[in-house]
């Protein structure tokens, strides 16, 4: 294989390198935000599109399994949202139309937005009432770039569109359950109690 | 166009003629147990393949509507089903076999388990704690149905495939919520306040 | 039971009285341009949200059945739209924020523009290209809709929200689907030969 | 802070560590799979539950992406499997019923099935024609594992439940479409020509 390995610990040194553009002030707020959602018995939900929504429906089912009510906007379940719920919008660009529509009708709701994006100055973010900002392409340095080129041997880059950013989102957002679990006194046991036993 | 409109009052028409192929008793079963189900605050999971599949997500939006807990086998945020919560499995054959498994799990962990299909005889209708009866293709008399086929001058039946069931299910469990409106005392109003506001 | 039955009879009767108020000429545009699309290889997206994007679902499913290249937006393997290409949009308000914004990219982007809709007038109607007008609550006269009431003797009204309209919207579709199969000339054991056979 | 960044940083390492018992002989059998299938028009679907559904989803649009006729089993337009095709089942445990069972039909019709999982003696693994060992659980070393949890002080694991298995089988997968790329000649231009530019 000429490229398979190489593009894989790319894509570790990538997240591995992302840690140092992660925000500990955002991602405590997010925490935050989300620990008193769930002691208040709000709802969160989320949404993105393409391959930012799965990753957003990935963090909404450990939400569930911890014990939030979570939603994921466009499923079929998913009810109205209120002042005091949590709207976790998800896109690389803060530029994807459904997404920033979707914020500012949540905001008009009294609705909380947290974006996570690469672009702090993005429509999202503007509309959004906190940011976690993601390292995506823009973010970790062209040189950065260029040498994870290199050492690929390819004139395109490490991997494509937004594989980055969405790698790196899942992580932050996995690594939150963690956090999570610590600070409500879950165990692993509690979340296999709420995990789909019924499964198609 | 030679054949829409035929085709249209053909669908009506097996609608209406499906009325009497329909059991109160049946109805009257499942309604019993979808209020008790709300007043103890317990679960609804809806299962089906297909677009039998999109017959029951509609049924769970509208359930979730009128303030059940509700969900669909498969969706993101579904969460384990316990004892005393109740699996509506839709199929016409009565022999998806993911349907038929899920009902098999279900029924093993004590949740209740209603079939909607053509065939009581089915592998699906012999798990279910009971049936709801939907007339298919098999169960409107062959007399009738070839009456259908002559109207419309067809050697084709009057819809391809599971149209007819699916179509009467979708009917037969929208009457259901207009029934559950009036037990519960929900109106209109209710239902508006709880549909999803936030939309992709 | 108080209402089911009623409710049942009901809304069958919406949708015998509804035939009258669809447009021969609306539906006829539909068709055409579909079996244009079928004939150049193009592809068929839908696009609604709650109810009214399983009814689109539903439609796709079948235009699959039949070999067209059908996709639902916000799907997975939904890929780009191009200047040729068909989108369905199915909002009975003609006014949902997500489904108006999917119809103006497509029509930017040379994207043949089809609403299904009960307002002629709404945001959406203006953006399409074709409008296929289907009636929902106020399209049958408010007289109609009274009648119907007394008939259930209750103050609610026959079903909740957009039933009759995502009823209606259905066997619309549905019946497209056999125009189709005479004029493409395809059978039912063409469908079943498409059919999904691994599910879940 | 307390959890966090030592869970991202450890699920970091555990990427790292994992690339050495993925094996480069599993993976190329499956790239060569792959190519075949796109060489002969054939279609890949993918099948999932949970998490690891997602995950096989975001595989599954990068495909599409590079021109793979590609599906979802469970999604709406996901067609017929037929001889030659391929079905890429994940499942950490091999033992999701649902996912068994999809593998057992295919293999039936003929499709060539590869299974991603963690146990090479599961059910799964004795269905599928091909197996990708990815390391979850019980793969890395328990001592690795112990030294992971010594890391983070805690006396839960790293992450719950499958993260591990579903993060490597996500890098795993995002690395082949690196290789597909490099193989068959694709440039990022080609995906985002086929990027869904009609989104909710």
């Amino acid at each position: 294989m000429k490229v398979f390995r190489r593009a894989y610990l790319a894509l570790v040194k990538y997240l591995e390198a992302a840690a140092s553009f992660i925000s500990d002030d955002e991602v405590e707020s997010l925490v935050r935000t989300l620990e008193q959602v769930y002691r208040d018995g709000k709802r969160v939900f989320v949404v993105g599109v393409g391959r930012s929504g799965l990753v957003g429906r990935a963090f909404a089912m450990r939400l569930m399994h911890l014990g939030f009510s979570a939603y994921v906007v466009g499923e079929t379940v998913t009810p109205a949202a209120r002042a005091g719920d949590l709207l976790i919008a998800i896109s690389g660009s803060g530029r994807s139309a459904a997404v920033v529509a979707a914020a500012e009708v949540a905001k008009s709701l009294g609705v909380k937005v947290v974006a996570l994006t690469s672009y702090p100055d993005s429509p999202l973010s503007k509309i959004a009432d906190m940011v976690v900002s993601i390292p995506g392409r823009t973010k970790v340095s062209h040189e950065d770039r260029w040498e994870v080129r290199q050492l690929l041997g390819l004139h395109e880059p490490l991997a494509p569109l937004g594989t980055q950013f969405e790698l790196v989102a899942q992580v932050v957002l996995d690594s939150i359950i963690s956090e999570l679990m610590e600070r409500l006194g879950i165990d692993e046991e509690d979340l296999r109690e709420l995990h789909a036993n019924v499964e198609v």
